[in-house]
C-alpha cells in the first residue's frame, strides 16, 4: 500500500512527525555515480525552510540534512556519490516548543486531520499536527533535490525547473509583467513585481487580523524531451495530479489550461504544430506539455490551489474528542499564506515524478 | 510500475485499443461472495454506451460485457457470486470502421496523442487512437460496476456515487437550481433544467460548425464513514487527484471548494463542526469530505475539466511523421463534449478509489 | 496487493478457472517494436499441452491463443508488432467435462486447496479446482513466451532459458550423462537417456497403481549479462525463488549449489575467478549465476522441487465441509506427475523474471 | 520497484551500509495503537546481536534501536502507542574499523557481492560489504519485532514464531531429539543437544582453520489461522519464498517437506484430515502448513540453506578490478557460520510475512 512512499522506480518513502526527534526520507532506485553532498541538498531545503520573513511561520528550523547512506567516497569517484543504495536523509527537529499545542489535545481544529485521524487511527500526535504537518514537506524537498540533480545529469544544462505563486487570495498575477528572474526579490516567489506588493499589503493584513490567505502555485519544467509518461494510469499528468494534491492544504490541480480549458472551443483548445530548427513546434501550449499523458517537449506546466491556513486566531465553532461543543483559537506559530512555503515544494514533486519517469521510460523504450 | 493498473487492493488492469477486437479489464482483489451478474454490469455500461443522442460520437457500440472469471454459481450461493479470484470482463469492439482514419496514418492531430505515441514508442497503432481512445473507459466504468456493488454491501443503503456535468464551455449551472432527479431528464447529465437549455443551444452550434466544447464533471459520494484514506501518499484526495486526471481529456481535477479556496480567509474556509444526532456535524463542505487525506464523513466532492474534443472538421495546422508542414480536418464520429460521456466514467473512478480504500482502512485499522 | 499479478516493470497479470469459458492473462511493460505473432506464443504453449503423452492429463486442450490487444501491423513495421500497450491473451477452455469434478463439491481433497480456498473465502468454484488448477500455468507460459522474445531481442543470440527435470521420485539423473540434445527424446524432458529410462518404469507402475510421483525441475539460462538483479529485496535470486514457488505443487526452490552449499566448505562454495579471453571467468558456478542477488554473467541455474499430484485413485481420509469425517478418491485426468508439464512453467517464470530484470536495470542504470 | 522494501500493507525500507554512520528500517502501515517501546525491539536485536560468542563475528556492536517517529506517548494511551504512521528506527555503527578492509578495495572476493556490484553499479562502497552485509539482517530484524508484536495482538497468545539451526555442515539434527527449550542452551540455536555438541567440534575446527560452514535454518509459527494467503502470485509460500532467499547468503528455500517431497508417493504426501475437538485436524504435515498457497491452520514450517561464509582465511583465487589475476586473503571479523545468525532473522522474516498476509485477508476478506 505503501502509503508514505511515493514514485515507481526513483522512490521515496518519507517519515517524522511535527515535534518528534526528527524527520526524514529514504530514495530508493536512484541511479548510481551521481555526485551529491549534504550542501546540495541543504541549497534546496533553505527554500523552504521556516523563519525567512514575517509572513512564514516563526518556528526556528535550521532543517539541517544529515545523508546516512547510499552515498560513497573513494579516491576514484571525485567526491561522494551515490552508490545505488537507498539513500537515507533526516532532518533533526529543533524548535518544536510542545506546550503550545497542549490546548489543541481535545479540540478539533476546523479544517485541520485533527478529527480525520482520531476517526481514523482512534487517536492521534496532536502535537504540531503531528503526521499531517507541513513539516512532512521538508523531507519532500530533500528528496527532490536528489531527483533533480539526477535529472540534470540525465538531461544536461537545458532542464530546469522552476516554480512560482500566480494567486493569492483573490489576487492573481499579471501573466503580462510575468519575469522568472523576480522571484526571488520578494517573499513570495511572486513573478510579477507589481502583483507582489498588492499582495504584501493584503496578507500583512490578514495576518495582523489574526487570519489568513489561500494561493496558487505554479510550477514548470523545460528541457524535459518529448516520450516521458505512459497511458493510461501511469500518465505524466495523472502522476503531477497526485504529486501535487498530495502536498498539504492542496485542494486543486490542473496541467495547462487546466479548468480554463472546458470554456475554450476545440479550435482555441489544440495547440497546432509547425517545424522549427527541424523540430515539432508547437505554436501555443494549452496542453501543457502532455498529450495522452506523453510529455511533448514543451514545458510541462502544472498548478495547485492551496486552501488558507487552516491554523487561525480568531475563534471558530468546533467540537471536542468527548463529542462536546466548544470553540477554538489556534495559537502557535503559523503561517499566514502556506502556499507561500508550497512553491519549493511543489518544485520538488515536480523533480520527483519527473525523475520517476525518466527512468521509466528507458525502462521500456531502452 | 503497472501503467494500465490502478488501485492497491482493489486493483483493475485494462487493455485494448479502440480498433482491435475487444477491450477489458481484470478486477484483482473483489472480496468474495458479492453477487455479481452480467446485467449489473450492463447496466452501468449503458450510461456511457456511445449513439445515444446526437451529442455523442454516432459509432454504434452495444458494449456488451462478458465475465470470463471470478464468478461462480453453485446452488448454495443463490445467483453467480464473486470467488475471489480475479474478474475478468470483454467487450468486443463491433463498429471499427478503420477506414475512416486512414488519413491520420501519417499526420498528427493537434491535441490528439499521435505526436507523443510516435515520439515514445517509434510508432502507434493510428486506428481511431489506439490506447488513447476514449473507449479504454468503458472497461473502467465495468470495473467501477463492480467496486460500486462491492462498495454498496459493505457501507449499505446510504452509500451512494452520483455525477453530474455543471459546467459546459464557459456555461455554468446555477447552484440554485442544482437537482440531482434533473440529470435524466436531459442528454447532458445536467443538474439544472435551465442550464441544459441553454448548453443545448451551443452545443448544437458547435457541433454544426465542426468544433467542439470542454466541460466541468462533478462526482459526489454520499454515505462514506469517516476514515477513509491515509497519509501521506496514500490520501483520499491525491487518489481521487490520480484517477480523475486519468481520465482521456481531463486538464484538471479540485476537491470541495477546489480553485476557489484559493480566494477565500482562512475562516471562510474551515468548515466549522457541531454536534447534531450525537454525531460530528459540519455546518459546511468546503474540505469536500476531506481533511488531511482522510475522510470526514460528509459528501466527498471531487470535480475535473475536460477539455473540448480535439477531433474537429475544421482544418488545423500541423506536421507528418516525415517531419514536414501540413493541415489536418478530423473527420470520424466524435463526440462534441467528451465531458458528457465523462460523467459515468467520473462516477467510475469514484467507485474505484473508494473501493480500495474501504479496503485499505480495514487492513490496517481491523 | 496484485495477488494475480507478478513483476514490476514487465508485470503481467493471469485470470481465469479450469472450467470457466477462458483463461488469460495481461502482459504491461514489454518493450515497443518486438515482432510478436499468436504463432510465436503458441510454439511455447504447446510445449506444457496436456494430453501429449499417456504421462501427462488426458485432458484435450488445444491451448490455443488469441491475441486481443497491443500488437499493431503496419506495412511500415514488417509483420504485427508491439505498441508498448497491454498486450492481452485469452485461451479458451474446451474440453472442462465439469461432470467429473461433482463428487469433490463437498469433500475436501488432501493436498489440495479445496479447504484452504473455503476457509478464506467462504466457499469456492469447486470445478477442477478452479483457480488453483494448473490450468493457469498456460497463461504464465503465453506470458513467458512474450517474456523470452523480448529478452532475445534485448541479449541476441546468446541468450537462451532451458529447462529440464533432474529428479522424478527418488531417481536422480547422473549429471555426467547431462546432454541437453536429450530432452526431447523423451515424454520427461530428461536430459539423462538412462534415467529416462528408469523414469518411465517407475512412473508407469505409479500410474497404473493411481499414485503419483514428484519430481525436481531445474531451469538454465544462458548468455545473461553481469549486473541483473539489485540489492536487498530486488535480488534476482529472491525473485526467482517466488516466481519458482508459486507454481503448483512447488515445495522448495534453490539457486546453484542450492542445499547442498550447507555441506560444503567456505574453500568449496566460494567460485574462484580467472580471467578469460579478457572477462572474468569462474573456475566454478556454486553461486548459480548470482552474487549479492546480482547475476555474475555465468549460467542462471534454479531449481524447483514438485509434490507428486495430490489428485490419486487410492482413497484418502478426509473431512467435508460439513465437517464429517469421510473418505475421497479423486477421479478426473490427473497427471500422474505434475512435474513433467512444471518444466516449460518453470522457463516461463524464469524469462518473466528476467524481462522484468532486464528492464529494471537499464531503469536504474541507463 | 522498490528494491529495498518488502510487504505489500506491512511493508518495510531498509537502508544503511555495514560501515556508514547507521542503518534503519521504516516501517510503514503498521495498525494503530500497538503498545511499542524501543526496549521490546531491542530484545530481538539483542539475539542477533553480533559478539555473543567465539561462533560468531567479534565486531562489538551495541545495536541499539532508536525509535524516530511513528509511536506517541499520551496520558490515554498507557505507554508510547504506534499511531498509524510510518515507524522509523535507527540503529548507529559503533565497530567499523574501516581499516580492515582496505585490501579488498580492488580485489573481487570469491562468493562475495563486489564483483557484481562493480558490474551494476560501476563502483561500490567496498567497506565491509556496504550494501551488501549481513548487517542489514539488523534492520531486518528490528521490523520482524514490530511485526510479531503486531500479530500477537491480532492472533493472541496461541501465536509463536520459533526458529533453530536443524543442519550445520553436513551434520543434520536427530528430529527424534528436537526440543525447542534446547535451543537456548547452546550458541546454535540447536534444538537437539547430542547435535549441538558435534557442531561445536567441528565448528570450532574450522574456525581454526580459517574456513567456514554452512547451516539449514528452520522457521516455525505456530497460531496462524487458515485462510491467510492468496492465489496466484501472492501465495503465503511464495512470499516466503522470496523473504528468505532475500536473506545474505541464502541459496535455497522449502515449505513443509521441501526437496523430499520430491521423492514422495501422492499417498505419503497428502495430509489426511480428520476431526478433533470439533476442527480440521491433518494426520501430517507434509504441506508445511500451507495448500494453494493459502495457510491450514497447522503450523507454517519453512526452511532455508545458508552457505559457508565467503570471507576465509585461506587463500583464493581471484581477479581485481583491473582484470588482473591474483590472490586474496579475508581478513577481518566474521562469522565461522552465518546460518547461527541467521536464525533470529528467518524468524523476523516470517513474522513480517504473516503481518503482510494478516492484514491483507482482512482487507479482502473482512
Amino acid at each position: 500500500m505503501s502509503f508514505n512512499s511515493f514514485g515507481r522506480v526513483f522512490r521515496f518513502t518519507t517519515w517524522g512527525e511535527s515535534h518528534g526527534p526528527a524527520l526524514g526520507v529514504v530514495v530508493d532506485g536512484c541511479p548510481p555515480g551521481l555526485a551529491l553532498r549534504e550542501g546540495d541538498i541543504q541549497t534546496f531545503l533553505n527554500k523552504r525552510k521556516p523563519g525567512g520573513s514575517k509572513f512564514v511561520t516563526q518556528r526556528k528550523e535550521p532543517d539541517t540534512v544529515k545523508i546516512l547512506s547510499g552515498v560513497f567516497e573513494d579516491d576514484r569517484t571525485d567526491g561522494p556519490r551515490t552508490t545505488g543504495a537507498p539513500i537515507s536523509l533526516m532532518i533533526e527537529n529543533v524548535d518544536q516548543r510542545s506546550k503550545d499545542y497542549s490546548d489543541i489535545r481535545d479540540k478539533y481544529r476546523p479544517g485541520h486531520a485533527d478529527i480525520t485521524y482520531d476517526a481514523k487511527y482512534g487517536f492521534r500526535d496532536y502535537r504540531g499536527g503531528g503526521r499531517s504537518s507541513a513539516r512532512e514537506t521538508a523531507a519532500r524537498v530533500a528528496a527532490g533535490a536528489v531527483a533533480e540533480l539526477a535529472l540534470k545529469e540525465m538531461l544536461g544544462p537545458d532542464f530546469a525547473i522552476r516554480a512560482c505563486l500566480v494567486q493569492m487570495g483573490e489576487h492573481k498575477i499579471d501573466r503580462n509583467n510575468f519575469d522568472w528572474t523576480e522571484i526571488d526579490n520578494n517573499p513570495f516567489w511572486c513573478p510579477d513585481a507589481g502583483a507582489a506588493k498588492v499582495w504584501e499589503t493584503h496578507l500583512e493584513a490578514a495576518r495582523k487580523a489574526g487570519s489568513s490567505m489561500g494561493a496558487v502555485v505554479e510550477v514548470v519544467a523545460s528541457g524535459v524531451p518529448a516520450g516521458y509518461g505512459a497511458p493510461v494510469y501511469g500518465k505524466l499528468d495523472a502522476d503531477l495530479a497526485t504529486a501535487m494534491m498530495s502536498i498539504n492544504a492542496a485542494k486543486g490541480v490542473e496541467i495547462g489550461a487546466g479548468f480554463e480549458a472546458a470554456a475554450l472551443s476545440g479550435e482555441e483548445n489544440a495547440d497546432e504544430i509547425r517545424i522549427k530548427n527541424g523540430s515539432p513546434h508547437f505554436l501555443s501550449n494549452k496542453a501543457g506539455g502532455i498529450l495522452g499523458g506523453i510529455s511533448t517537449g514543451q514545458d510541462i506546466v502544472a498548478r495547485f490551489a492551496v486552501k488558507p491556513t487552516s491554523s487561525i486566531l480568531n475563534p471558530r465553532r468546533t467540537i471536542n474528542a468527548q463529542g462536546e461543543e466548544t470553540e477554538i483559537v489556534t495559537k502557535g506559530r503559523h503561517d499566514p499564506c502556506v502556499g507561500i512555503r508550497g512553491v519549493p515544494v511543489g518544485a520538488a514533486m515536480m523533480a520527483l515524478v519527473l525523475a520517476d519517469h525518466a527512468m521509466l521510460h528507458r525502462a521500456q523504450c531502452g
